[in-house]
């Protein structure tokens, strides 16, 4: 049995995003999963990284988030709401992110509890930087071995956010989130889980979303994730630049996920790095 | 002469982002311009979309954040800070939004100010909904016949964000707030200005960027827009999907750029459309 992390921003208890993060924490302890709950809202969570993050500042005089954030990691001068959060994601094998999509992204709450929760030398700044590799990043990092998901709640109708609609394809909306804040410190990113016009569910569509949902809740450790492809897999450059050859016949963002016939892997360790946070 | 809004959110005043602020101020005033700045750090803004935002709910039972903000916007009963912002997009002329690329997106705060401030009936929700219509958005809408940019600092390594740069395209990873949050409440988006690797500018580099930033602003109101395609232009079908034959040769989100040769524009008004407030 495996732990599983749920952070959870939506202001509204009773919402749909409210009910499929219930059901997950069902389905998830009904098969004998230990599940926690970071309920973002209800948490009161402090949404904006500033220099209230940093009482023991390294420069007192100009504020530098990056670099503080470091040196409170390496010192242990974190704020404790940032640990236990740093400690919830080092004990999960799987992190649930559920929200809706508002504005084409993550609500502004819970973009800042990666902001404060992601340190510098927690969720970055790891591992050596020169030649092909450039740090442990993107399928390796403090977080890596983990998987992760995005169940995301959207106001609109699926057709504008298809291949060729309006709004841009999901994948690509949900890149910055997906690419950049879940498979960058190294978590394995399952396909989403999308509700489209999510404000006017029927009963008998919540039934049918409600049993598609709970299938992906059980095979979550089993199904396969986005084959995005690992930056020290030896697709890319030194420059970090996928090299010629790859990604031919996708287009956009896609050129970035690993197809057949792709030289093989030649990661130097499948291992997570060692980190100053051991794992619990 | 014009108005300028800049939306700066950065922590700390002496940041890149903050001089980058201050040099725009700076030379669109020695323009002729008028220009105000939110500085959302310094204004202390609330960055949470939240129950607190409507002291008089029209459901008190339970919160859906579209509704009682359109409830609000149109009963006039909106927070304060919320009003002010409207009254600043309505003012303004050009709109730009200067802030550090965080974990691929805006800081959390400036996320949240576009939760906030862009009210159902003001910024989305508005005009009519049917046939290939779906709304006055991208390209109309209450704030169209203004100029919006981007102005980023960004730590990483510009190849890193080039065409098959391991972090994805620069312009497919500010889509959501290029046009998704700028374009689609009518505004013309102008290319972003970013500054790669912000945290190691040398003086050096600095007169270069600045030199460079300068012109850009001086051509604010001349330089040409990126060619979103509007949605009711004729582009995209009653799904909202781009029809057959448009956007051939291009790959990913660049397909929502109008190319030489596409059918010409057929927006039933070049006007903005009425909205619940006025144009100051």
């Amino acid at each position: 049995m495996s732990n599983v992390l749920i952070v959870h921003a939506h202001p509204e208890a009773q919402s749909l995003t409210g009910s499929l993060k219930n059901l997950a924490v069902e389905t998830l302890t009904a098969q004998g999963h230990q599940v926690q709950v970071s309920d973002l809202y209800a948490m009161h969570w402090k949404a904006v990284a500033d220099a209230a993050d940093f009482p023991q500042r390294k420069n007192a005089n100009r504020l530098r988030y990056a670099s503080e954030s470091g040196n409170a990691f390496a010192t242990g001068t974190q704020p404790a709401d940032v640990v236990a959060e740093q400690q919830k994601l080092l004990w999960a094998d799987a992190v649930i992110l559920t929200f809706p999509l508002w504005w084409f992204s993550a609500p502004a709450i819970l973009k800042g509890w990666v902001e404060r929760v992601y340190a510098h030398g927690f969720a970055y700044g790891i591992g050596p930087h020169g030649g092909e590799r450039w740090g442990d990043r993107y399928g390796e990092g403090a977080l890596a071995g983990r998987r992760a998901m995005v169940v995301v709640s959207i106001g609109g109708r699926e057709p504008h956010y298809s291949e060729r609609g309006v709004n841009g394809r999901l994948d690509e909306i949900l890149w910055p989130i997906q690419h950049g804040q879940l498979f960058y410190p190294g978590m394995d990113v399952m396909p989403p889980f999308p509700i489209y016009q999510s404000d006017r569910l029927s009963e008998e569509r919540w039934v049918e979303v409600a049993a598609a949902f709970k299938v992906r809740m059980e095979n979550l450790f089993t199904d396969t994730p986005i084959p995005y492809r690992t930056q020290n897999g030896g697709h890319y450059d030194g420059q970090q630049v996928l090299k010629p050859g790859l990604g031919s016949g996708e287009t956009g963002l896609r050129i970035h996920l690993a197809q057949q016939g792709d030289p093989v892997e030649n990661l130097d360790s499948a291992e997570p790095p060692p980190t100053a946070l051991a794992r619990a």
